[in-house]
């Protein structure tokens, strides 16, 4: 590797190219803060840069690991001692914002938050929004098709991606850095970069759709009698407020009982013996008509006794406290630790009787075990988090197949918004068929013939 | 061909096979009306039917071309005498509609208004819409990328269709039936078939998002003092309408007034002395908040000088008045025969000088053409009608010429939402660059190896 690296020094830079103590120093993992294996970390200031330093390793049969942010939840920046890591750290530019279009042009290694500023500071917004958003970068999100909070509304990350610019495991840079909302110039390219994890090329740049701001937010948290109750109140929140919903989040008795009652954290807004907790969001341009609305549809759904409890937010301080419950995962981890915790999608019908024999099966294996569940319903996506009272790896793995197993009969997904990476690999069969697997197989081989890019992630080994 | 026509017939049967005459009575073309030149049409019947042809056509390196509803409009159905044609007019289930989740499972063959009218059954919406919604096929529009009238507020048929089943080249049945807003399990491998028009699989069934139906419609046209004030009106709107802009329709004045005055077609609702005119809606769940909010929007744009005239319509007539004429193809056709259309696409803030610079070198070079243009601009769409006095292929490629050279700098589309087909493939690179065009090689390489897909449609024959 000394050669290669050598000659990528004299492309990148003293600024461009870590080695050493350096690599060891920096954390790759935000969950463990384990260091950085990799044998160097290079840097590179821009595409250019960027597609000498993929020739290089191309030549060299060098495989490289990409970093954005680090904040992926499986593992895919993991990066052995026979890697190099390939940062966008310094190609953070914003580069363009037409506010006419709605369009705004940056480079990939850009935080997201920043993109939201900016995106404000022309009175338009950036609707993708998720925890980390300090820390993610662009280049991540559009990598593992980022979702969030608001994906009811304004769908994931591959929806807000208009073109972008990729540098392929030869070197080659495609730039596809469509402006428009409609272009059906030939294939659409960027698709196949948009949540592959960094395993067909290198995302570089991107150019971004904006939305109007809607700045009127109505919040409730509501108490449902039943599944069949809240899945009715879903359809006809839909049905209500049209196009307005901008979030339908849910918390099984169990999540809502444990945040607040239980462990006393958050006082509880609404009596904790109903099965169901839902947390709704209405977005407007202005707060008088969206309320109306909001109450109106609130009142139907009593009436039609979907809901028989409800709490609405009249300040924004109220507003955060009953998010605050929604997003303690912090509380979660204090009451359950050792915790797994998945992300998993399924057709809506499916859930409750899912969600009733996991929970049925667990504790027949581990009489000890618990079971917390919330989610985004709307997107059919459940957070599950499990504690059994160990976390050695055998137990991950035999509550990992608890978890998964039953997905594949009811076609749900073993990943509803983080990705493969390494964690989840080994059960891609489960959500997909051998012929899906052999297809990924074709474009990866086409693409990417020498494996070079994010080895072995996604996809294991050919056998 | 004829040894592989019994194979197939015995496969298909007689229902699913059409020969000689047969063929020949078919009209390929909604525009010329020619009839069908291949060697026969095969009409499977099911998945496993199609699955079972398109091996025997590998194994006897037999050329396809797919066949939905016919109404495209790049000559992408043309097929030779040595091609045989693949038609899904016999797979037309809608299988399965879950309200609860909004979704809707179909085969490819089903027209279009039939899964609107199935989802109206269900008080949801398919919101994709195009005048050829009695005749296109689902398959069809995922094939295409359709686009339509609603895209400002829904976007494109790529964003409507969760997953899909497609037969490939090697008759192999890749089914990504995905049911959920998220599923992160690997690439998702419905794009590939998303937009490709046919060359990369044959599409045999999807899994359709379904919307909430929004019945309010308030619909307005305005006359815009000037291209600046038109793209300050769309701002202005997006950010007082919020989600709510159903539509942004935009007719130059050489569009209004021919439609209008000049032919004696339309009353003219407005004088026609604006430089620009735009068709504008917004949707809600009920009129009365809907018009409040509609108006007030209207009225600041007054106040602001972005239009200085108006007409709201107050009844379903009135408002289909205002879009007959912003759909009047055949009065445009009537008033400037011989004429060629295009379809294109450019940043918003390209288009008055693209135009205008336009206009100056056709009548520079024919001094009696006539030029009409009409688009959704929130899209960055137009649709440009000239006629330059005659339609023979050498004065066509001279005017296409005109028309797409310019877009390449501004990274503009020669296809916004027609697709490329055969009519225009050879002006593929003035849209897409060489690294662009040499990674849908390879895609196509790696998909269908021998180019039995609709054969140099979209790319041409490899030099």
């Amino acid at each position: 590797m000394d050669a290669l690296l050598k000659d990528i020094a004299d492309r990148v830079g003293r600024a461009g190219l870590l080695t050493g103590d350096d690599v060891a120093a920096r954390p790759v993992d935000w969950m463990t803060g384990a260091g950085c294996r990799a044998g160097a970390i290079v840097r590179p200031a821009d595409t250019d840069e960027l597609a000498a330093v993929m020739r290089l390793c191309h030549d060299a049969d060098q495989p490289v690991v990409t970093h954005g942010g680090l904040t992926g939840l499986v593992h895919g920046g993991e990066a052995a001692p026979d890697e190099v890591v390939i940062s966008l750290e310094r190609m953070t530019a914003i580069e363009a914002i037409d506010p006419v279009g709605g369009t705004m042009t940056v480079q990939a290694g850009v935080a997201l938050q920043r993109v939201q500023e900016a995106a404000a500071g022309h009175d338009l917004q950036f609707p993708l929004d998720l925890g980390a958003r300090g820390s993610c970068t662009i280049g991540g999100n559009i990598a593992t098709n980022a979702g969030g909070v608001r994906v009811i509304r304004y769908g994931m990350m591959r929806q807000q991606v208009l073109g972008l610019e990729a540098v392929l495991a030869d070197g080659s840079v495609v730039s596809s850095m469509n402006r428009m909302l409609k272009n059906n110039a030939g294939y659409d390219l960027k698709q196949l970069f948009i949540g592959s994890e960094g395993t067909l090329g290198i995302v570089t740049r991107a150019v971004l759709k904006l939305q109007p701001i809607l700045p009127s937010e109505q919040t409730a948290l509501v108490a449902c009698p039943s599944f069949e109750a809240l899945t009715g109140l879903l359809q006809q929140m839909g049905h209500q407020l049209g196009g307005a919903l901008g979030a339908f989040e849910v918390m099984w008795q169990s999540h809502y009982r444990l945040l607040t009652e239980e462990s006393g954290r958050h006082a509880p807004p609404l009596a904790t013996t109903s099965p169901y907790y839902a947390l709704i969001e209405s977005l407007g341009v202005e707060d008088e008509s969206n309320a109306a609305r909001f109450n109106q549809a609130l009142a139907s759904a009593f009436d039609a006794g979907l809901i028989h409890d409800a709490v609405v937010a009249h300040s924004n301080a109220q507003r955060q406290g009953l998010w605050a419950i929604r997003e303690d995962i912090e509380g979660l981890l204090e009451a359950l630790a050792p915790m797994f915790t998945f992300d998993i999608s399924l057709p809506i019908p499916a859930m409750q009787a899912y969600v009733d024999a996991l929970e049925t099966a667990l504790i027949q294996q581990w009489p000890q075990a618990r079971m917390v569940v919330f989610g985004h319903l709307g997107d059919g996506n459940l957070h599950v988090s499990i504690s059994v009272g160990s976390s050695d790896p055998e137990t991950r793995r035999a509550v990992e197949r608890r978890v998964y197993a039953p997905l594949a009969e009811l076609g749900g997904s073993i990943s509803a918004e983080h990705g493969i990476g390494l964690e989840k690999r080994d059960y891609l069969a489960v959500s997909r068929s051998p012929e899906e697997i052999a297809l990924m197989r074709t474009l990866k081989r086409a693409l990417d013939p020498q494996g070079l890019l994010n080895r072995h992630k996604v996809l294991a080994p050919d056998a």
